[in-house]
């Protein structure tokens, strides 16, 4: 890397950088928090040959950092404010590379509304990988928490399911019935891997109206499990109402694969009866779609998922990464 | 790697957790901000073979992920409050580098008074990486920057300079003066270069006292210019009265190799002359050594250094980190 940590500041970051960050010229940031606020904070690393694959485009491997980060916030009802970075840079990083990364990062900046607070740039031996910590601000004591469901509740999940897993299964050149997609739909799947939507919109919604919310990073149905478990409940799904990326039909390797694959950054959110709709009205206003796609039950069994009636059966319930 | 993340979490994070974590249970975690007091925020990561080898011990690879920031809370005068960690795990970290690993952490959460708020955990395939964002609070107002120097205040330094540029040597074989020393002594340097000593104690001191300050992580002389160049002024630094990591009697070229060797992660403030007698007097009380080492000046040009009253030619001013 030609390239010293001074320089790549000076060129490519502090452009980014805003209130509290001192232009990266000091040691460290700072950040003020309204007194109607509590101070949110998330955070992720992504890794190449893990979160992101070694071809993809730099702008978009620093948006997925971002963005990963934003979900996160967003179900928890907040909203962004600032972030830090650190960035291990590998040998293949150079000035182009760089402008690019940053380039994602400003993008997100401008379409979501936060900036850059900190960070650091360290020459790594491996591929590159990004930690971000990001900031949010939720109305003061409304923070939603995973636990805080109950028994009746209904579970929504915003956007569809298994977009991400199918992405990375077209980018992996893996046989499925994604090849009878038209090119324009493999890569829009292939985007949705690489740059998830976060949905910052649902976030003033939920802080409002959730009783319990989370992002789905690492499967639908492990995390609904997480978040039954969290609330002292069970679950029950529905899967012929859960908005899947491709149509399923009757194949029930194929949705169970779907409901549990991992990146789907959506949102699932636990609702009560008497909040149902006015959830429903606040979220189409936020121009966010959600579906109801089960219930919370009492008792601490894993959630149970019925597809076509019956109970379908899962090989596995959560996306675990591992190097692809 | 044999554990998941979640496994991870479990045995090894979880028993970390401090307030507002919500025992790593959930997608963030949140910070309540005392009216009277400001957020500082610190990030840095360190790498496997930048920061830290291969061989050397995974608890005070922990401690210096997380001494390196409480360094820079120190600097701007905030007491340390909880971080945030993300672990990059390369294939050879077991269950046993990961109890040692955690177990640093706890040590140093005993020894400064803070505690997990979060983190992330991901596999991957070059070295170990791991990024930490620390949280500490200044008094309201009262956060020490580096620009606020001016001409005339006295420059002081914490500690000893050159301690972990001589211990990086050891640990690399390089001969050089430090062959003299004993066994105990050079072992003592080893373990400044793998487990810094943040002057934690002293931040109370620099958010009553200091104009300006930083943390010295890239050499002194180089770091002198970045705190005189923020607060408009040059420096003047007398290296005679530099008390260095060993004696350097007449040798130039070692008192210069120190004076911009990296990591020695001591405090460099600049205190006016009304505050220069409270200030030696409450680092003495705080148990911090400092000396006065030269003096901000007029003008711009990077900082004289006088080495037996004469000026002292660098070949490097400051560090840069590349893999060792």
């Amino acid at each position: 890397m030609p390239l010293d940590e001074l320089s790549i500041i000076d060129r490519f970051f502090r452009p980014l950088a805003g209130e509290g960050a001192y232009g990266l010229l000091d040691d460290a940031g700072s950040i003020a928090v309204p007194d109607d606020s509590d101070l949110v904070v998330s955070t992720d690393m992504v890794a190449e040959s893990v979160h992101f694959l070694p071809g993809d485009p730099p702008g978009t491997v620093a948006q997925k950092a971002l963005r990963v980060n934003l979900s996160d916030l967003a179900a928890k009802g907040a909203r962004p404010l600032c972030y830090t970075l650190s960035l291990g840079v590998s040998r293949k990083v150079d000035e182009r590379w760089l402008a690019s990364f940053a380039d994602g990062l400003r993008c997100d900046q401008e379409a979501f509304g936060l900036s850059l607070l900190g960070g650091d740039t360290v020459g790594v031996l491996g591929g590159v990988v990004a930690s971000i910590t990001a900031f949010g601000l939720a109305p003061k004591g409304r923070m939603v928490h995973r636990m805080g469901g109950s028994p009746g509740d209904a579970l929504f999940v915003s956007g569809t399911c298994g977009r991400s897993n199918i992405g990375l299964a077209i980018l992996k050149h893996e046989p499925g019935p994604w090849d009878a997609l038209s090119p324009d739909e493999r890569a829009g799947l292939v985007e949705s891997y690489r740059v998830p939507d976060p949905r910052v919109a649902l976030a003033h919604v939920l802080a409002e109206l959730a009783a319990a919310a989370m992002d789905v990073s690492d499967g639908l149905v492990g995390d609904c499990d997480k978040l039954a478990v969290a609330s002292g409940c069970s679950a029950t799904i529905d899967a012929d109402k859960v908005p899947f990326a491709m149509k399923v039909g009757n194949d029930a390797a194929f949705a169970a694969r779907l409901l549990s694959g991992g990146e789907d950054y959506e949102i699932l959110a636990a609702i009560s009866p008497t909040n149902e709709g006015q959830f429903r009205a606040a979220a189409h206003a936020a121009g966010v779609p959600v579906a109801r796609i089960g219930t919370l039950t009492p008792g601490n069994a894993p959630s149970r998922v019925l597809f076509k009636g019956a109970p379908l059966r899962l090989s596995r319930r959560a996306y675990i990464h591992g190097a692809t």
